[in-house]
């Protein structure tokens, strides 16, 4: 029985791609809902496809906008098991939830700080007087709308939906090309054949001038990156981890070769996982 | 008379910062307090410098533990004229702030979302059922915590004595090694010479692998690179924004050759600033 964990609860972005993921990989799934298994953090959702407690996890890893998801990163980084079974892309587009029928009547706004950040000139300009308070999800707070028209929340239309709430103002994110990038991760490797393939090393030096081994490991083959991120490692300030994604499959033999020489030049290098990208 | 923006209220970190800065470059204003403006976000204290409604702006921009400061980076890249005046290395110790003669007794914990992170372990392992709630700054909620003895926030020693609150335990970040780098900027070169630089750039082709001629640049001229991070043009998902610092004042001629060449492998190059680091 496949099972699905997200950062809950209904209604957030990572629910729409966890169905997304059902309906994709698992479509005779898709119109189940037991299936879904809501957590309040991302570390808790990534522990419980680690833990074998559900089978994949589906979390946040990239925004267009406000970039890497950090706690997503530092996890995988972490994670003993962990293999990325799929990426999925999704259009982000923040809907203004509440009863308050024109803006001057809100007083308070909630929502998760990426999606208040990805507001910010909204806000300031609709709302320049209006409270703004960071909650651990985007649809936290979606009881407080329900009861007090002075309140509003920043969430997906789905939320909007699944509360039986009703939308003030769509679309309200600043950028219009707003998109997630969402990791579907599991402990088996996936069954799909892969287009890109992802990792993680640190460096022997502790420098990161010394990031340009590793990026002439793929130039010199003309193997293209199609994203950098580097996290801090925690010991000390200057000492990073880098993620790397790569479009190529891991069973490509220009990128074994690739990986192979990778070895040398790095101290510690995990691959995180070879999927396609839906 | 010399001005420096911060994020405030009194007794964040970033007025810690300030006053080093003060006592650092201008001894005789050290015990000036109204040489000290508090600004609610850092973009709002970053704009106050740029308009030239204070001197200088000291803004968090990499901690050990989180990585990079996105607000900052952001608003470094966008900015039209501050420069890099000096960097400032500190220490982070966090003090769990409470008038709770007990750990039993507390209900919320109010911080800062990069506080709480920083706290996140010793937080499940001391408060596991305790709300945590995030403020757009350490000491947002200080009065709630003198009003309420249910309430605990995570602050620095100098918030405690501020606000005159007993500390129930110190410290309580997961990593001792815990500190923070922070940048003074400010619409002039600075007057002392500098040791390090700071530049971004975009690259022409939109793929990360374009990286490892900028870097080669610096590699060919044995020049170290002390930081490397990667923001979002914000454009569209896999464009990318590279803010390095390297080891070198801009004066330096091997530097000053390098800077010349990288201008052909970059789209859009800023020099942030060469300064030096205390």
């Amino acid at each position: 029985m496949t099972t699905v964990a997200y950062l809950g609860p209904a209604g957030t972005y990572s629910e729409v791609a966890a169905l997304q993921y059902l309906q994709l990989c698992h479509p005779d799934l898709e119109h189940d809902p037991s299936r879904l298994c809501p957590y309040p953090t991302i570390p808790q959702a990534i522990n419980a496809a680690e833990h074998g407690n559900v089978d994949v996890a589906v979390v946040p890893v990239e925004n267009s906008i406000q970039g890497g998801v950090t706690m997503t990163l530092d996890s995988l980084w972490q994670s003993e098991s962990l293999q990325i079974q799929q990426a999925i892309v999704l259009p982000i587009a923040h809907a203004l939830i509440t009863r308050a029928s024109n803006l001057d009547d809100i007083k308070v706004v909630y929502s998760h700080p990426q999606s208040l950040a990805q507001c910010q000139q909204w806000l300031d300009l609709y709302l320049p007087n209006v409270q703004q308070i960071a909650t651990d999800s985007n649809t936290d707070r979606l009881h407080s709308v329900a009861e007090d028209a002075t309140i509003a929340a920043i969430a997906s239309e789905r939320a909007a939906a699944i509360y039986n709430l009703p939308i003030l103002k769509f679309p309200i994110n600043d950028q219009p090309d707003n998109c997630t990038r969402f990791l579907v991760l599991g402990r088996t490797a996936p069954t799909t054949k892969g287009t890109h393939s992802s990792l993680a090393f640190s460096l022997k030096r502790n420098m990161p001038g010394a990031l340009v081994k590793p990026l002439l490991v793929f130039a010199d083959r003309q193997i293209n990156l199609s994203r950098i991120e580097s996290r801090p490692t925690k010991r000390s300030l200057g000492e990073y981890i880098f993620f790397i994604d790569i479009e190529a499959p891991i069973d490509d033999p220009n990128f074994s070769e690739a990986l192979q020489e990778l070895q040398s030049v790095t101290e510690n290098l995990k691959i995180l996982g070879s999927y396609s990208i839906a």
